[in-house]
């Protein structure tokens, strides 16, 4: 049994890496380039030598190593199998372990990124100590990774925590990058946000900060934070939405914790005060204790998670 | 290894009790008398007693045994605790493998009994050959069964599956039994049904067969049946809260199928044609493959849970 295991965040870019104790401390950590020709065929390959030389540069020899694990941004099946390709970086479907054992021959475990993201909050981030746990990532759009007594819920086709996709509004008339109308993404997401306040800003000539310069979900939360009475009302939506989601999501699952991550979370803890009245008021009673926390390990979250699927122990 | 188990459904009048053999048939079945005097203290040994008795009669030794499963109403957590008693047989919390042990010496397994009833249809019912499934119970209120890779999804407090508490409605002035407004079931539980009707028929003075007589889950259906422009619109609504709760729930742990039981089941495949097209306008693409089955056990599905608990090989 090795103390150590690297932790691969392929990304449609870069590639980020971490080499990982057993502690879930992570010792060194760096990036490749993610090398898309070719239907990605030397995506691993790439992953395996720059390994290789870290193992070398470290003297660490294969008997030190537990594992690898890596995060994909396509759905991966339990067996480690990828399901249906990873489009953005031109992948079709194998089995991810196979594949790098044919270079370094350690045990490797394969999860989708955004599942992995998640456990690594788990492991080591916002979800620390909990093993009943909900991702949320409020970025671009919005996303969940769902994690039951330790181990990512992937559903049968990848699709389980697309959370942002369950319908919050009926009276939508905006379309969603799905297809569908009313996603709880339209409203929650950094876009969301951007959409709620050009909406309330519409609605009448009430003074704001936000109708001058950009505006962006930061700028909306710093408003809220300077006092600014639409910016308020804007965050009240956005939370009412929010909550609203994530009260169905604890009704399906029941979680101890929801970590909050993603770019507009970087408004800090300002935002529980919109979300957490929210939630509690359409919550089942007997899962008002969930706690809400936020996500802290950044744009790490995906090597801490996926060195997490090798040296976690739940 | 023994060849047989036994399922045992404990309600607040009666212990359902069947004999189960490897291959899910059910042998005998027989049901006892709750007893729910001091705090419910002799329910157990009632039950080891007339399961020894059975066994007895069919000539079984504890070798023969496999163990015995318990479906109790109350949360039980992964290790058999029962977490927060059980107030309708007057249980407080106890570990219920430890307590029956003492009258027969073989594994017990205990699950809350709207989850050994969601095993059961998996494992014997109208989820046979799936193991990520989600039970749907629409009876006097709506219940839920998660079941994610072949294991009960109990939440850290046993309040997972709570699907009849989604939020679904925000113009709702009733309150649900659980103290929120706009609950999924206010409106497709058996009563939510009827008030869904009573609703509709205040409406206009639109002739239909539901004026005269009882108003019942049972003759809206039926009405729905014989082309009652009344009953179809009635049940279109309770089709599009339906479709939408099950589209936020598969939206989170994307099954591969909703196994629809309880009274309002009754009405038969008709269902799913109200159902099914509301499902798919709201769920995620990649869930849209989630199947609707007709729950196939009855009452029975607890027994078959219970004894699933023991014998089902997933």
């Amino acid at each position: 049994m090795g103390n150590y295991a690297f932790g691969v965040d392929i990304g449609g870019t870069t590639v980020k890496m971490g080499l990982f104790d057993r502690e879930g401390c992570v010792l060194d950590k760096w990036e490749i380039p993610t090398v898309k020709d070719n239907e990605g065929a030397s995506v691993l390959p790439d992953v395996a030598q720059s390994i290789l030389a870290k193992m070398k540069e470290k003297n660490l020899e294969l008997d030190d190593l537990e594992g690898i694990g890596i995060g994909v941004p396509g759905a991966v099946d339990k067996e480690g199998n990828l399901v249906n390709g990873a489009v953005n970086i031109g992948w079709k479907s194998f089995n991810i372990p196979k594949v790098m054992n044919a270079y370094i021959n350690v045990p490797v475990k394969a999860a989708n990124d955004a599942n992995s993201a998640a456990f690594g909050e788990m492991w080591q981030g916002g979800g620390k100590g909990y093993t009943n746990m909900v991702a949320v990532t409020l970025g671009t759009g919005v996303g969940g990774g769902i994690i039951v007594n330790g181990e990512i819920v992937t559903g049968v086709t990848g699709a389980a925590g697309e959370i942002g996709h369950i319908h919050i509004e009926d009276g939508e008339t905006d379309i969603c990058g799905c297809g569908n109308r009313g996603c709880l993404e339209q409203y929650a997401s950094a876009t969301g946000v951007v959409r709620l306040a050009k909406r309330r800003l519409a609605q009448d000539d009430k003074p704001s900060v936000l109708r001058e310069g950009s505006l962006t979900a930061k700028t909306v939360f710093d408003a809220v934070k300077d006092g600014d009475e639409v910016a308020v009302e804007i965050a009240e939506r956005f939370g009412s939405y929010l909550g609203k989601g994530l009260a169905a999501v604890a009704n399906v699952v029941n979680p101890e914790v929801f970590v909050i991550g993603g770019g507009v979370s970087k408004a800090g803890e300002i935002l529980m005060d919109f979300i957490e009245p929210e939630l509690q008021k359409y919550v089942f009673p007997a899962s008002r204790n969930v706690k809400l926390a936020l996500a802290q390990l950044g744009n790490d979250a995906g090597i801490y998670g996926a060195a997490g699927l090798i040296l976690c122990e739940v």
